[in-house]
């Protein structure tokens, strides 16, 4: 990566019907958390209605304490395919272990890999040899080499269906909960050809940010942003200081 | 600055007829360093046609080692002035010192304050009594907070006449120079009110990022860029791989 | 963690004869990967020789780039398990894959779960249920309270047997590899009572900084250190800046 | 700085009948700010007696907010300069301002050059005209480079008295208030033969890592630590959270 060559190539990434890296800002939407088979149903037909390209909801959920709520698993998985089905659009969703790939795979449209395993070889090997794209967030500190060559270990496989997410790296900051990192995401695009969306939820942290990070990334020329939006933030399961409200949503959707 | 109020007012500051926060992006651009009485008058001529609202160039520089170029001081200052004049346009230059403040304020339009002396109070409250506007940089790991009373350590004095430049943070990037934080930049100009501009040039260090993260900074609301531009960046004294040609410029500044 | 309570209990670590965590500082040493069948028995005879309570040294590799040299796997795990045992010192190596763990672990003494593994919470659980004691290195740039957190992960399968592993954070600094937190060290031990040993290899990057950072380390109470040691280190195939040769390990292990 | 040199020569560096560099540790003590003419003196009388190299105390404190309280300025430096004389030991204490060096020469032995201040080269040209020894601790997130040139700015004035004082970057860490880089410590004073001491209680901002963290700065070599003691740290008007007492100051002196 020494010499920072810039790939004219353009990697486009296609999901069903949605292309992304094709110009066309892709956004991604949903709850942190799948709370339940109701509530994952109208978020659904909620961010349908507003306008949304992919959901997004975790059943897998990484967190810093093993005593803390972990994810509904493969049952929250079975309520997120009924509820994209029924509005029809394809969902993402995190991954955490090799294990569950096999099984997972039959119910996802995509497999999110978090920053916590962006650097797990293991996972990333197997998700290479796996047909359906991948979402590979930035580690918590991984440099822009480091972060291309994750997505190596997932090519060498076979699978070059891979978009990068900027979620925001750490610094001393304590203002935001991450540093968003656009110039090296812009970088990132510039030199792989790949698609790079932006996560301005975790990437800042706070709800009065995703509007003007939003705007800032797709005027940048990156290929979409991943928002955290629950009918009700305050009263989510996780996230709730980071993610925005429909009507907040719908505002931003509409500018685009 | 535990409440994070949002400041409605704002604090417009005026250099003669051009306003910075006013909603309309400002551009502030020129060498680092005035080179010589007819380098300066050529750079700002080309400014001028290209169309440029603020010229920049340092006169005093602050350099790592103090074997470096320093910059050609007073000298300069005069050279800038002439030039400025000449093409009917204020100018921006930084001021390292107490006791160069009295004698400079006869020629410059703003003075900068560089993030190396962000936190130097005594040169702040000296510049509180400064009938100019002030430039002020973030420290190379300043906090918001930091920031924002760092202004205050001037306004105190009386001058209210401030604009923030975001330059970027130090993080454990390597790809970039600096990590441009314009989450930041736009939650500061929030909480304070005052215009806050973005220099992609330091920001960044790479010239290929300048156009990305100027057309990124105007889309989330900020006030401006200042960018470092060079007759022939190849051959500046200084940071030479951070500055762009008149032609990139000219291309950036049309957008706007 | 918000409570920073110290924990009088002390965790002691046995592996064979060795305790870890007692108060008597434990050297482990060895080259960064296994080269060979030979080169691993001279490294291990030469160790024995000079001093040392485990030998490490790792088969399988995580590399930044799927193209490098990605250690000899197995065989090499084989070929360490004869050395260990002629001169019948117990081993650590790195495990990164959780459907790598059963077949590991005939063969190993310790597991060692690196920095890119340690929010790896997959693989962390299996080895929860594994009858050996487990190493664990600190992420690039876990907190305090992440790290403690992913050592939960560990022990709520039933393995109380973890020792910590600092190894340097990622900062700003470009002169170290790394920036050796020892303050979050024995911030860590104090919190948990479990013992923590110090990677000044990996935590420094450069061998001129390997003795005086293992004497900052047992003076401030930690419990051993973890060191790259090779017959040759300009010749190694990988760390060769930050390894140190024979010499300067019998220089370092004299002094305890 | 490429070429990472070892200097042999021990620049020495002498305050009255004491050496800091000689290869034993010395110690400096002391409240953070001068609270009135009867406590500097009585902290002076109590730290005499536990034993202490020099005293320290901030008269001018720069402090994030205009607001806060600023230190008791000139006459504060009059009441340490008494209570120092009534002890027979010298002090330190901390510059602001280029304008107040010549009023503070004829009570100071030693000017400390603070964080905040470490780029503001102007101060640091007038301080290598001065006949006192200069502190200079390390910027907030100064590279080893930029700290060894800020001495050259000093030294260049003819000012060779120059004492470095590792105070702790910033990193993402939260648990401690900054993050001791011990290890930079020991390159720098590698690279330059000029004294390195510590500043445990800024680095670590954790009153219970003062202890360990000295016995690590003397282990490695470091030419001794800055201490802030307080008579009763919980009432400190600065800094409580990371002051020690005299009992705990006891303790950690007797060792030496």
């Amino acid at each position: 990566m020494e010499n920072k060559k810039v790939t004219e190539e353009k990697k486009i990434v296609r999901i069903k019907n949605i292309e992304i890296g094709s110009g066309k800002p892709v956004f991604m939407a949903g709850p942190c958390s799948i709370e339940s088979e109701e509530h994952i149903l109208e978020e659904a037909k909620a961010l349908k209605e507003i306008g949304v390209d992919i959901l997004r909801g975790g059943a897998f959920k990484p967190r810093t304490s093993p005593f803390d709520f972990q994810g509904l698993g493969m049952e929250g998985l079975e309520y997120f395919r009924k509820a994209a089905d029924a509005v029809d659009l394809p969902f993402v969703t995190e991954v955490l272990s090799e294990s569950d790939i096999e099984k997972m795979e039959e119910y996802v449209d995509m497999f999110q890999v978090g920053s916590r395993n962006m650097y797990n070889y293991a996972l990333l090997k197997k998700l290479g040899k796996v047909n359906k794209p991948i979402l590979l967030k930035r580690g918590f500190s991984a440099t822009i080499k480091e972060w291309a060559m994750a997505a190596e270990y997932i090519a060498m496989g076979g699978n070059e269906n891979i978009v990068f997410c900027e979620r925001g790296i750490r610094s001393f900051s304590d203002y935001t909960r991450n540093t968003l990192d656009l110039a090296g995401a812009v970088l990132l695009k510039n030199m792989t050809g790949r698609p790079v969306i932006v996560d301005p939820s975790h990437g800042t942290g706070l709800r009065e940010l995703i509007e003007p990070m939003t705007d800032a990334s797709i005027a940048c020329g990156l290929d979409g942003v991943i928002i955290e939006v629950h009918q009700c933030p305050d009263e989510a399961l996780s996230d709730g200081k980071q993610t925005i409200d429909y009507e907040t949503y719908r505002k931003i959707r509409n500018k685009y």
